[in-house]
Order: structure tokens, then C-alpha cells, then sequence
């Protein structure tokens, strides 16, 4: 997508440099657009852990090239570099996938040459695969788009909650995919973004990637979007996921189940959008099984924007006498979710239909 | 409830002082405790539109207090001075109430001097009502956590919403009534402080009355409640209400919605607590017709909080590309809620019983 006119990915390699590999660091965004160089493992882990670069794909294709510089850095160590990178963030399953890939992938290399060469070219593919991925999955979700545009004047009201969009994946996104063709192809839409407290990759990110791309988008605080459906102002609701089960349970960005209802109550289409590499076929029952990474306090107690003389400020919002809790996904239930758009196709989230378009794809 | 160990309401009148009535003004807390001196109608409206004091009772007894300094400012243009008051918040039913209440004793007044005397002694019977309310209210709430707490070692984990603490009353709370009156009788309780976007009175307000007067609590972004309650780790949802209508439906706080299906969902007891003065009984279906009030999209847009230095400071969230919508409150269908404690008793939202418990009190 593009930043001012100029197309980027999230992260990339530049053959020109190949001692690095480089991402957006989103921690600044929408204050600053930062471009961060990363040459160790240990920088990739810091950049996963710390949030420099966050979302499925993302983190996914970051832990890819980390692989890449391991091993360079390490070709002796592989494993326990993988270990370093999968353990910086717990509940999305594209980083262990991804690390995993590269380490078969390296298990067939002899030398510290091939181990390089192999791993940028798996790293690559896997960028290009993500992408690939969310251009389909926004072609199959345009057509719900389509479907609902047809149906009445005005724009398509389409909620969505935290960031799927391309700065979650490569390019594109998951949940964005088939808002920005439907933009692209002219038909009017309308986003309500999710502020996601507690660390607003609403307000922060989707609004910056809707804004540079021109799509209208407004603003609300989590609490809204229930009032919002209740008075018919939402046709239809779009998420990512950070993993989901081979029963369809969600885990999400916190805050998604309460959506997720909302929807039901309403009769509003409740749709994840995800490439096939977040599906975790090892777990069945999202509640029981998938792993909550519960975050730092101060995510929830501090809030960060600027100040009215434009410079960046973290402002605690409470007294000292007050901490937080801050688990930072929740699951969602299969049968509160219309639909998964993925890549293959869009699936209802049921075990059988799952593994069938995992089997034919 | 006590402040720095001495006792407050919220609004009052000093005999010494009688061209002026006194509010906390809310909008410093919790950072700092500020008294505001009030001695006009339209000093009065000011206060209740930009929410220096806000909540149900709160503002009903201040819309009071602004009727009595009204009756020695505009003795003859008290129809005027009521309408200006009503029309500060257009949700909250307690507003319309209290001034109506008023004007009914006022039409009975001949001079001038009469007039001052009767408001004076109307304003301090609206505000000994709404303390005894809230007392009983919290007698009836704390038989349920009573309840629960014999099933089980531990303490009694609630969830609560905005702010319905003794700052939304003159004194003592709707939803916090159980609470403190549990608290002070030995029963072990942990309140979930949904922080409450965009205005944070969950954050602000509920965390520090908590905290002033002791009780365990730990704050969580709003979208944390619905995770919670999956897991198990909320046994009761005690909100407050700004408008319940004849059949059950309830006004409260944007995000209120969604927490009560939450609730539905897990099996967890969701209650709203309310003087029976919430109740609008002209309105049956809260849906169509209790009319929501709009906020200005700052409330979204800036967050306040201390700076690193300890200044109050607003933050902008993000960029000036994109805006926000600010709907202040939401509406819970009576189906969702387990009870209404109000000072008659714990009543089921439907309006054969609601009715019933109104005519008895």
C-alpha cells in the first residue's frame, strides 16, 4: 500500500544490504513514519516483543527474516534462535509457523552459504505468499461487499476492531483486503474503526492506513459499536485473528467476542478474515486451549498521543492507588462468526468445512 | 463517602453561604479535589453541560440546587430557568425530574421570599431522598453478593461500568452501594473498573472512590469485561442507569450493551441499580424512543492524563486526517438484565412488576 504516494511493505530485505533486514516501526505511527534496521536476532526478538511491528502476517514475516539473519549470525544455533523468536509473543500462531518453516527448510542446508541462501528465499516466498493471500482473501470478500452495496443506496458500513490491515501483514491486510477492493472498485464504503484500547492499533494504524488510501473512516471508542448495530449503522463487521482452532474458535485482539455478540444480537454479519497459516488445526476448543498473553499494566494505565504543542506524550489516566489487569486477546466462538474469509474461499466456521478447504488447498 | 478521611456529597447547600450552592467539581478528579462555587442558573447549566458534575442523582440534585438559586436570581421566569437546566443533557431522566419537582412546588409560592424558601427546602429533600435511596439500594444488592459469597472461599469478583459511585448521587452510589455496603460488612470484594471510553469515568471516577475508601479494584479497558467473564472471573455485573423506561430497558453508558450480553453469555448475573426516580414510565420501548445524546468527538479524539512531569495534559490520539462519532449512551433490553435493585426491592425489567414495586413505594 502506499505511505504519501510511495508504495511499501511492512518488512523487507534490500539485496543492496544483506547484512539487514527492514521494517516500519508502528510504535510511531501515525505521529512519525520510521523505518528501523534490524542485523541480529536479537533486534528481530526485541522488535516482535516490544511491538515495533505487530499483526499475523507481520510478525510472521518478520520471524522469517529473523530466521534469515540467524542464520548468518548463528548457523550453529538455529534452533534456539527460533526458540528466542517464538517465544516473544504467545498467542499468534504465524510466528511459530513461520520459524518453524524456515527450520525445516534450514534442516536440509550444509553449509553457513546454503543456510543463507535458502532462508532469504523461504523468507521471500513467505512475503510473497502473504500478500498473494490477501489479495484473495479481498476478492472473496468483496463479493459480500458487492452483495450488500446492491442492496441499497449509501455507503457499506463496515465495522472493524484493532489492525488487520496491511500493516498487520505485508501488504493488504486480512480484514482490509476486501475494503480496500471495495474501494478501489468504486463502491462506496464506510469504516467504523475501533479505537482498541489499550494500545489503539484502531486510532493508530487502521485510521492512518484508511486515511493514506482515502477510505472514509470514523473513529469510535470500543464501547460504540454494539449502539451502532442496535440502530442499524453497521452492515457488517470484518476482523482479523490471531489464531484460529480446526473448530473455528477465534482468538482475536481483546475486546472482539463482545463484538462478536453484538453482531448476533443484531443480525449484523459477523466475518473474520485470515490467510490459511493462522489456522492451528493442533487445537479444537479455543476457550480451553488457547494461550492469553496477559500484557503490561501500564498499556492499560498509560495512554500516548500528542500534546497540544505536537510533541509525543504518554499520560498516565489514573492516580498511582489504581492498577490494571490487561489480557491482551480473547476467543470468540465459532457460532457467533458468519463466516472466515481466507484465501481458499470463504468457509463457515465448522470443523468439517475447515479441514475440507485446508485439504483442497 | 469520605475524601482524605473527611465526609463529602457530591452537591450542598451552606446555610452561611445562601446565595450559593457547592459541587465537586469532577472533571479534576482524580487528580486533583476541587470545590466549585455556584451562584447562578446559568453557572448551574454550565456545570451540568460540561460535566462537572455528571450522573443520574448527581445532576438531578444539582439541577435542583440550580432551581433554588433561580428562585431568588428570576423569580419570575422560572419556567425559563427549568428548561435551560433540562436542556443541558437530554438522556439522563433524573434532570427533567428534579426541576419538574421544582416547579410543582414553586407554582404553590406567592412571593419571592417564598419561592427561595420552598426550592431551598425541596432541593434538601431531593438530596435526603436520593441518600436514603441509594442506602437502601444498597441494602438489597448486598443480600446478592451475600449469596455468593457463601457459595465460596475468595473474594466476590464485580464488574462495574462508568461511574454509578457515590460522585454519579449525592452520596453512596447506585452501583456502588452493594459494594461499599459489602465492603464495610467484611465481605471480601475485587471490582472490575471497566475504565469507561471515552471519558473514562471508570478509570477517573470509580478507581478513586474505590480507592478512597479502600475497596480492591483494578481497572480494565473496556474491552477486557467480556474475556473476564468468560474465564470465570466475574461473578455479578452491577451498572447503574440513567433512564430505565416501563418495561425494563435501560440507558446507561455507551458500552453498557455489550457487557450485558457478555453477561448473557457466560451466565453471569447482570444487575442495574437505580432510585426509582431512573424510571421513566412515558417510555415502553427504550430503543426507539430514549433519545441518545451526541458528545463532541473531542471526547474520542483527546485522552487526559498526568505527563511524565505530573501536568494535566490532553493527548491527541491521532492524526488530524480522521474523526470521530460520540454517542453517549447506550440501551440494554430488558431481557438481558437479571434485576433492577432499586430502594422497593430487587425488581425483574418487566413492566407488570416494575409498576407494581413503583405504586407500593
Amino acid at each position: 500500500m502506499r505511505v504519501a504516494g510511495i508504495s511499501r511493505h511492512t518488512v523487507w530485505h534490500d539485496p543492496a544490504d544483506p547484512a539487514a533486514v527492514y521494517i516500519i516501526d508502528q510504535r510511531a505511527l501515525p505521529f512519525r513514519f520510521v523505518i528501523e534496521r534490524l542485523t541480529t536476532v536479537a533486534e528481530v526478538a526485541a522488535a516482535l516483543r516490544d511491538m515495533h511491528v505487530r499483526g499475523a502476517g507481520c510478525i510472521g514475516a518478520t520471524a522469517a527474516w529473523g530466521m534469515y539473519l540467524a542464520a548468518g549470525e548463528m548457523p550453529e544455533a538455529l534452533a534456539a534462535a527460533g526458540t528466542a523468536l517464538m517465544q516473544t509473543r504467545p498467542t499468534a500462531v504465524n510466528l511459530a509457523w513461520a520459524v518453524q518453516r524456515q527450520l525445516r527448510v534450514l534442516a536440509g542446508c550444509s553449509t553457513a552459504e546454503e543456510k543463507v541462501t535458502a532462508a532469504r528465499r523461504e523468507a521471500e516466498v513467505i512475503c510473497q505468499d502473504d500478500i498473494a493471500a490477501c489479495r484473495r482473501i479481498g476478492d472473496y470478500g468483496l463479493g459480500i461487499i458487492q452483495e450488500i452495496a446492491a442492496r441499497r443506496p449509501g455507503p457499506v458500513n463496515i465495522l472493524t476492531h484493532c489492525n488487520a490491515g496491511w500493516l498487520a501483514f505485508v501488504d493488504i491486510g486480512s480484514a482490509t483486503a476486501s475494503i480496500y477492493a471495495a474501494h478501489d472498485a468504486g463502491i462506496p464504503v464506510h469504516v467504523w474503526v475501533d479505537e482498541t484500547r489499550p494500545r489503539n492499533q484502531g486510532a493508530r494504524l487502521t485510521a492512518w492506513e484508511l486515511s493514506q488510501h482515502g477510505v472514509p473512516h470514523t473513529i469510535i471508542a470500543d464501547n460504540a459499536g454494539g449502539h451502532l448495530m442496535q440502530r442499524g449503522q453497521v452492515d457488517l463487521v470484518i476482523t482479523g485473528a490471531d489464531r484460529v482452532t480446526r473448530a473455528g474458535d477465534v482468538a482475536n485482539k481483546i475486546g472482539t467476542y463482545l463484538k462478536a455478540l453484538a453482531a448476533r444480537d443484531c443480525g449484523v454479519p459477523f466475518y473474520v478474515a485470515l490467510p490459511s497459516s493462522t489456522f492451528d488445526l493442533s487445537i479444537a476448543d479455543g476457550q480451553a486451549d488457547i494461550p492469553i498473553e496477559e500484557r503490561s499494566a501500564d498499556e492499560v494505565l498509560f495512554m500516548e498521543g500528542l500534546d497540544a504543542g505536537g510533541k509525543e506524550t504518554a499520560v498516565r489516566i489514573t492516580t498511582a492507588a489504581t492498577g490494571a489487569a490487561n489480557p491482551a486477546f480473547d476467543v470468540t466462538p465459532a457460532r457467533l462468526i458468519t463466516g472466515l474469509i481466507t484465501e481458499h474461499g470463504i468457509v463457515v466456521p465448522a470443523e468439517q468445512a475447515i479441514l475440507r478447504v485446508l485439504a483442497g488447498s
